[in-house]
């Protein structure tokens, strides 16, 4: 079902930007947006911002500066899917007759916080006792070797890829080639986790303009539309026997395939929330691009890499394009855009016709019931 | 238009509760709205939760250990009115035919946070010089009481009403009777403001039931009918010359009036942002309940009293039912619907047919811009 159309799009480089305020980092990446939709500013009729550490009226707080006021402005949190659960609220928005034009944006400032793994509850005992992101991947990374065959190889391949299109991207966190050797020589953050297998922290936002099909036509944009925009909460591990799927992932990409009317088979590039290596090997099954314990096979025949059958995380992922926790979300849909309009330079995947995003919040101990958005977005 | 019926509400006794946590706050108020409308827990199709200091994943976090999982949940953050416009995503999702049953719930709990002013952006200079809520807040009073001749004692008689309304509210932060003298010989907080004139911080939480008039007439519940709501973005002060009116309530509730197709005539009673007695007073004005300047005279006459032809806050507002932030949006829904049954107790308002409710978020230094909210239900 087509929710919406998507008519311009924008980002900020992401990486570390302590110098700037979190709302300067924000307007840049709405001023492109509305640049290249060819949209005023006064011709957006309401707001989403997506972000989980912005603080009060955060987007109230970046539209300020610009003048874009006199509209609905609603911030939305879901952890690391904060910005695609904004997306979500814009496409209804647009979809109920509710407004013509909807700005999203999603935005982060992580270098405040001191850089590390992220403020959590300080009564999360789990966590304060040191069950913190990188030690619940790793579990579950081990947990994924020992089923499926995957070795430490595959992870670092997965750093690999992502630096390879890393260097591609001139808005990505990091920008270098590396080897494998590299990967599985830099250091141990969680056995069996190098750093290179683990996605930085950082700073940035990106934004899109949500319009009904009417309106991007008479923008004359090439439409990218909104097939599906799905939301979903679920538990990481549904028992200590499964760490290593994720129903999760499973279930709301099955609900976004049936909304959009397509099978996995179909999408012919993929956003992945790799916020570690071994993520992105789970989500490969989790999403459907292969199967069950297949995961490593994708990377090793080249699948998911530059010229591979399906493309995933062209834009570097979380890896290398970096992770603004909030921004993520958009930052996906930015590059499905891009690759849909054939507009994606170096790292283009030729021919693509459909993309899929995937994010998801949450995960640990206390944040064990998460949130999951899946989006489908045909050219 | 009609956009949702209210089919249940629940709210927690609002004040100080440091020895619970905000998901037991949370969820105590969510399982009251679910036997109020006799929807089961599995019933319920999506969820809303307004909070601003929460924390990531407030109502994943609320809903886990209720079983409430597989399910969109979407967290919003808008100030002060967190909890009306996480309101109005769900009426629109019923509107939009995405849910039929949607859950929106309004927490927070503020003793974590240490009491006294609300932590702010450490970056934002005026406030850090001492221009909290309460500077503000008086300065306008001051201009307020310059411009129209109100006096300190018309602010007190503000307090002694709300104090009236709170002693008839068992869920009430403060429910005990007091007089003009005592709120003129409580402690000064930044004069004309005593201590009396000021809304407690505190914590509680509250949530309603949205469906579609379909599903209201299947649980056999009485229809509490959304006609209007509104988000708006504004500035607090537009210039120093007038500091002492409303332009974005002003604006806000003119959007809300037409949506629901009434004027304000037309309304029975009104919860309304009384986060200072001074504030009550200008919203009479902001709201179209008074003329320019006549505030003073809506309270001397008890128009906004008991017994009175247009009560204002008959739940106790924020200066007696309380004030814990993200709850206060969903708050006055739940006082709203209560009175539009006729189920209100001692504060009952005869023969109510229309409530509106008014929240609205920011208001000094870097969060100027702010968000205001009106619903407009009607029986």
């Amino acid at each position: 079902m087509t929710l919406a159309t998507i008519a311009g799009v924008g980002v900020t480089k992401f990486g570390k930007q302590a110098e700037r305020s979190i709302e300067e980092i924000g307007r840049e990446a709405l001023v492109r947006a509305l640049k290249d939709a060819g949209v005023a500013r006064d011709g957006v009729e309401e707001v989403f911002c997506g972000s989980s550490y912005g603080g009060p009226l955060i987007g109230q707080r970046i539209l300020r500066d610009l003048g874009m006021t006199g509209i609905p402005i609603t911030n939305v949190e879901n952890a690391c899917s904060s910005g695609a659960a904004a997306l979500r609220e814009a496409c209804w928005a647009v979809k109920a007759g509710r407004a013509d034009a909807v700005a999203v944006l999603g935005v982060e400032k992580l270098t405040r916080l001191g850089g590390g793994t992220l403020p959590l509850e300080p009564t999360d005992v789990e966590v304060n006792l040191g069950n913190v992101m990188p030690a619940v991947y790793a579990m579950r990374a081990r947990r994924y070797m020992h089923e499926t065959g995957a070795t430490a190889r595959h992870l670092a391949m997965i750093a690999v890829k992502a630096h390879e299109y890393g260097a591609r991207n001139p808005n990505a966190q990091f920008q270098n080639r590396i080897t494998v050797d590299d990967v599985m020589r830099s250091r141990m953050v969680a056995d069996p986790l190098t750093l290179y297998m683990c996605c930085p922290t950082g700073d940035g936002a990106a934004a899109v303009i949500v319009t009904s099909e009417k309106r991007a036509r008479e923008l004359g944009a090439k439409p990218v539309r909104v097939e599906a925009s799905v939301l979903q909460s679920g538990f990481y591990k549904t028992g200590f026997r499964d760490m290593a799927s994720s129903e999760l992932t499973e279930r709301t990409s099955r609900l976004a395939y049936e909304a959009a009317g397509i099978g996995p088979q179909d999408v012919s590039l993929a956003e992945v929330h790799d916020a570690f290596a071994s993520a992105e090997l789970m989500y490969y099954e989790a999403l459907g691009l292969c199967g069950k314990g297949e995961g490593a096979a994708v990377i090793e025949r080249g699948d998911s890499g530059p010229g591979g059958r399906q493309p995933v995380n062209p834009s570097g992922g979380l890896a290398c394009r970096g992770h603004p926790v909030g921004a993520t979300g958009v930052a996906q849909i930015v590059e499905a855009v891009w690759q849909l309009r054939g507009q994606a330079g170096e790292r283009q995947v030729p021919g693509a016709k459909v993309a899929l995003t995937h994010c998801t919040g949450g995960g640990i101990s206390g944040l064990d019931h998460g949130a999951c958005a899946v989006h489908v977005l045909t050219s």
